[in-house]
């Protein structure tokens, strides 16, 4: 009895590894749009300057704002601070113009290629990341680039 | 009474707003590295070709793989799955060699300006981004790119 339950399980390990290769085959390989999305239905999406290859921002989409993306092509996502759909741009007017759309190999992370005619971050910036690590420090960070616009205008408190 | 509590209550409030506008300008405006890890101890990280500008891949740090990028200037993140540090190329050889740490306003994500000398994406391909949204459609993926290498050669099962 022993022998047939311990057979049993082996053969449901081999099967059920053949089975997670075949499901992960068919996400890394496969050309269906099955986005995985998080705990709290969310997944990480990076908005890059179709031109310049500029990483601008990174921000999470729910289903919601993934199809309104596509739908519409103006890049919108989840706010996770205001919990609320937040299509990037509907303040200032300047919105993300998407070209393309792009996803990776397990599907748990997308890219915008983006178009945009103004600074894309709040602080002003014409990206999020505008300060790097300086060389030979482990926490000092230096200003990388320069201001594109005013947020004390554009988003008045 | 009432309106002793009620005005303690406003002037906490304000005090309050006050305190998390100025600790979200030190954060978003400081020069100091804080990263913000997440419940579970991780932030993003984007590996970024420094010369193409071309997104290789996505992965998560934890505060260890971070300081090890920091220390070794080799791409270095926590494997989700195997949970445990993953030196990006420790089975290839073919190391993410870190020329720029740049982390976003928030300090919720990172970028790895990286040189590579080989495809970094497990399925054969540059980069983890090799499949777009068809135009047109709302779930059809086609690929945009051509395998680098063979992954059954480098990752033998």
């Amino acid at each position: 009895m022993c022998t047939k339950i311990l057979i049993s399980r082996i053969v449901s390990y081999f099967l059920f590894r053949k089975y997670k290769v075949y499901i992960d085959k068919t996400i890394e390989l496969g050309t269906q749009l099955t986005p995985k999305f998080d705990a709290n239905g969310l997944i990480p999406a990076i908005a890059q300057d179709a031109k310049t290859g500029e990483i601008l921002m990174v921000a999470y989409m729910n289903r919601e704002a993934l199809d309104y993306t596509i739908k519409t092509s103006c890049g919108t996502y989840y706010s996770r601070s205001r919990k609320k759909l937040w299509k990037k741009g509907e303040q200032s007017g300047h919105i993300q113009k998407v070209s393309q759309i792009l996803v990776d190999c397990d599907q748990d992370c997308i890219i915008l290629k983006v178009a945009v005619d103004s600074g894309q971050c709040h602080t002003g910036y014409q990206s999020c990341f505008y300060r790097a690590l300086k060389k030979g420090t482990a926490e000092q960070l230096e200003f990388v680039a320069e201001k594109v616009f005013d947020p004390d205008k554009v988003y008045p408190s």
